[in-house]
């Protein structure tokens, strides 16, 4: 039946496994995606939204290198925000709401109109391997795929169990089955694996809710998007709404305590620190006496409604008690309860940089299977696992990003330098160099990689080099033209600015704080300017940026170049760190273990101290 | 959490329980709809089609009485053709190509939109009994929802299990896990139930067929549509295409006979006999060469196609070396693989015209569970147990179709007098009156009938009664215009029809076969009394169908009311048929269990003989 070899199977078609099979089939790879429901592609399992902080930014990464997240996301989006517009640039991250079932069933056409992926519904029960090396997949009916590399991004459904209040029965998602023997497979060879948890808020009827009694909460006056193609700006949007728990919904919640898995013993893995239940909050935080509730419909036309930060295990009497003492909830139905699920993944310290697994070759992970949590993280690294599936094939250099790259880049490099103990998600603070990584630039930091892999089309390429050159020749109008007091000093007037008292050059003026591009526009020689050069919104905010940011920028570039350096101390592959006598005990298992390549990645392992890195500093010759 | 009861509980979101939550809700009733999964109401299981002989009728009748599936139809309908459009209008039957995920989204919008409607998703595992009648279901979770009735619509859920060769496992589905319980409990409390079978074909992908190799199925010229509410006529259309097995297809699917369940005893139960498997027909007629296929694609964007003809539970090996060797297949690449799936029916004789089970009040049973295949089928089933559920909980008489009012009384009636011991389809062959059955006059024949009860709308009244006023004037019009020789006889020439030497009414001519109202609109005073009338195209067809039919209609009309005197001799409710010693003993067994409610449907149970009918008569006072 698959007579031929493909170069790449995918097994799994969420965010991760989508994203793999657009990487390597683009590229050229003869790719097969391998699923238990094709229906079910590109289904948001949770929250309908993407982006958001750290997150809004790997979104505009991927869409940079050419992935496919940003497109969906745009071309199904029912509302847009820019979040931290008041923070400076770094802070600046885009987040959409979605529609749930347009954004899947993008997510399967655009798939469908790529070119070299094939698709195949069934559950794939192991991998076939051969001399260490990955050779396929088997399915459940027994079908031997054969396959040059194969991508897992089995998400939750490996071994996947179900808890909602005693309750607990096995299942990928509510109404979906598990995925049963990879695990058995992988740990019998040699792989660490270990269970993780996640959980969701139940789902219910916009028709039983009075939105009167919540805070409305629209989206972005001029919404932005996400795809640095032309894709569709929203024109209409819909609301969404924020309620609160109270003291009252609390003392509700904790009845069940007793019947929670959470506290009772029966899960023991844990869940997403960042994402925690409402149970977990209120135990966490017991002083505080309200919690906020996002309320997100699920779609334009849809009734089903999303209840963001009520994420439960407790039994569904409890949660529909709780929930319906929520001001505006107070005839609230149910379409379904809230539940915890527990899945396996693999500790993430298993992969090198390129998301191949140490122990099996050309076989990559991605995704919740790597103990990440969200779309957007899970998204990044089938797009990593794709692309370097492919380019390893081709004898071509693993795609790895830096650090001070992307955020993919700080992302993959923790999961495997550090690991994870808790579903990892992504946050600019772990990032050093979160003012370089900015949503704004993402094309220009990564477009010319994108397109150098045969990944970023020509015409990304182009769009983001005009994008760059005409935000440069704008910044050199306001480093050149000069304004006169009597035409900024209204302007500044009216943000309370010190007003000026001879002509200066723009740029100066423009550098405040206070003073956006908004009222540069009113000054008639910019917008003289804006209109013959026909400048874009993306031009006008990275311009923006460049006058206000520069320093901040160029300061932190000098600081990421500097610690570049120690980037570039590469440690042999296969490094016999026994020998080095002075290595602590603990520092040498954990460099045995992780094999870090350079001498950075080495420093960032926990229990590898400044004195082991000066002895391998010294005996590299540095 | 379900605090209030409701007045009708619907299981399962196909077909036969969406028109049901429908119905219901739209009467009045408090209804919720149960699913295992919300996001698959109105799943098409099989193909991506609606309508057909006798199933076109049928849809068209579920829309002239206010139900759904007409209008959903519409909207999601990628082409259209009135099949049998050459014979007699008996047998014209409308069919629509539908894009699966459309019909499926249109379906989930168009409940939310109805108001009364509410949903859940979980598995039901039970009903709620007291003292006979139903009270509730019992969920999964163990949660107890209340509801004065409850209609059970599972479809191939209940104990649901796939075969592919010799492989089998669990499932309601492709995908989707089986239900378990409900056979269980109703078993025991002393429903008879049985197995039966259905199949599916393989899903391909559209860009490896050459359909250059084969011949092109396009839609109507003119394409008509299902609602006779304004629902959108389609203005672009899809194209099937036809390909066709043989000798060596043959050969190479009879390699995987020893491995087929349907021929080596593991599967035991009757499948469709008018939609077999591929291997049921080459060994059924082992002297045809070749069978027809039909290549339907999925939808207007999706790449995925329905091999029709071609349904197959032989290993997936086989099935995809013999569809290989089908013309235009030759690189065909599977989505997934065709299966046969057994499941739990109960027989049908154990039910009331209303669909109400005899054993327990106001529990209804519709679609597949009754031992039916078909969408239509299931589709309008559900729709009578939607209306029966409610008008009984208000005290009202009964909603029962005659078998010459509607195809859904012949169904139905069909279904508790004989029951099936396959899965039961529609056939114009088995309504007595099918003259008077027809697709064009379900909205005269129902709407008037679905006003009454409260499920067809007042705009739904008024456009049938416009249409059918129209109609009778344009008929008299007709009737009452001559036509000169000059005029109708150039006319009379194009179609080979003998000339008239003078001056005749309009509808004699018009009566001729060969004559048809495109011919009659190119006379002058026809065109013009049309454009001044404002006439559409259903009104011309059923002006056409009163001018050269109405003979024969009557004639039916008279033979209908004929044999109607014995529909309404009544056998009163618990009749007690020991008492009278002259029928056969087959006979009064079988007249127990099905407890006839006329003389007429008496005489339709299989071994009750027109001597038993004579006794009854005689015995009732006829």
């Amino acid at each position: 039946m698959f007579a031929d070899v493909y170069d790449v199977i995918v097994v799994g078609g969420g965010h991760a496994g989508a994203e793999a099979a657009a990487a390597a089939a683009n590229m050229g790879s003869r790719t097969l995606l391998v699923t238990m429901n094709l229906q079910t592609i590109g289904q948001m399992s949770c929250n309908p939204a993407m982006g958001g902080i750290a997150k809004g930014q790997i979104v505009r990464e991927i869409d940079a290198l050419g992935g496919y997240s940003g497109i969906i996301t745009d071309k199904s989006a029912i509302q847009f925000k820019m979040l931290n517009k008041s923070k400076g640039p770094a802070m600046w991250s885009p987040r959409a709401q979605n529609d749930r079932m347009r954004f899947a069933e993008e997510w399967r056409l655009a798939l469908e109109r790529t070119p070299n992926c094939d698709f195949y519904q069934e559950m794939v029960q192991g991998v076939l391997i051969e001399g260490g090396t990955v050779v396929g997949v088997r399915t459940s009916l027994g079908i031997d795929i054969k396959g040059r590399s194969v991508v897992l991004t089995n998400g939750t459904f490996l071994n996947g169990l179900i808890h909602i209040g005693d309750k607990q029965f096995g299942g990928g998602r509510a109404g979906e089955r598990a995925a049963t023997g990879i695990t058995e497979q992988l740990s019998d060879i040699g792989f660490e694996c270990g269970r993780m948890k996640t959980g969701t808020p139940p789902r219910v009827d916009g028709r039983s809710l009075d939105y009167s009694k919540m805070i409305v909460q629209p989206g972005d006056d001029r919404p932005e998007k996400f795809s640095y193609l032309e894709t569709p700006i929203l024109t209409e949007q819909r609301d969404c709404y924020m309620s609160h728990t109270s003291a009252l919904v609390h003392d509700l919640l904790r009845e069940g305590f007793d019947r929670s898995p959470m506290f009772n013993g029966r899960i023991k893995s844990i869940g997403p620190r960042y994402c925690p239940s409402i149970e977990d909050k209120i135990n966490r935080f017991a002083d505080k006496e309200a919690h906020q509730l996002f309320v997100e419909p699920e779609g334009w036309h849809t009734v089903e409604v999303y209840v963001n930060g009520f994420s439960t295990s407790l039994p569904e009497d409890v949660q529909f008690r709780a929930l319906k003492s929520v001001r505006g909830f107070e005839n609230v139905k149910f379409f379904r309860p809230g539940y915890a699920i527990e899945y396996d993944y693999f500790p993430p310290t298993q992969l090198k940089h390129t998301l191949e697994t140490k122990l099996v070759d050309n076989l990559y992970f991605a995704g919740q299977i790597n103990g990440t949590t969200g779309y957007e993280e899970a998204a990044s690294q089938g797009l990593m696992a794709g692309i370097n599936a492919h380019l390893k094939l081709k004898g071509e250099d693993p795609f790895v990003l830096k650090r001070d790259e992307a955020y993919i880049g700080v992302l993959i490099d923790d999961l495997i330098t550090k690991g994870t103990e808790e579903p990892y998600r992504m946050f600019t603070s772990r990032a050093e160099y979160r003012t370089l990584l900015r949503q704004d630039n993402a094309d220009i930091r990564l477009t010319p990689k994108g397109y150098r892999i045969g990944l970023a089309t020509e015409e990304r390429l182009r769009r983001m080099e005009v994008k760059k050159e005409k935000s440069k020749v704008f910044v050199d109008f306001f480093k050149e033209t000069s304004v006169l007091p009597d035409d900024i000093n209204p302007i500044l007037e009216s943000v309370d600015s010190a007003l000026v008292k001879q002509s200066d050059k723009m740029f100066k003026v423009f550098s405040r704080p206070e003073v956006t591009m908004e009222h540069m526009l009113q000054l008639q020689p910019v917008a003289t300017f804006v209109a013959e050069n026909d400048l874009d919104w993306e031009v006008l905010e990275q311009t923006e940026v460049q006058v206000k940011y520069s320093g901040y920028i160029a300061k932190e570039k000098l600081n990421a170049d500097k610690l570049n350096r120690l980037e570039n101390v590469k440690i042999p592959e296969g490094f016999d760190y026994s020998k080095l006598k002075s290595l602590s005990f603990e520092a040498r298992e954990k460099l045995k273990t992780i094999q870090p390549i350079t001498i950075s990645q080495a420093s960032r392992i926990s229990g590898v101290s400044p004195a082991d890195i000066s002895v391998l500093l010294v005996y590299l010759g540095r």
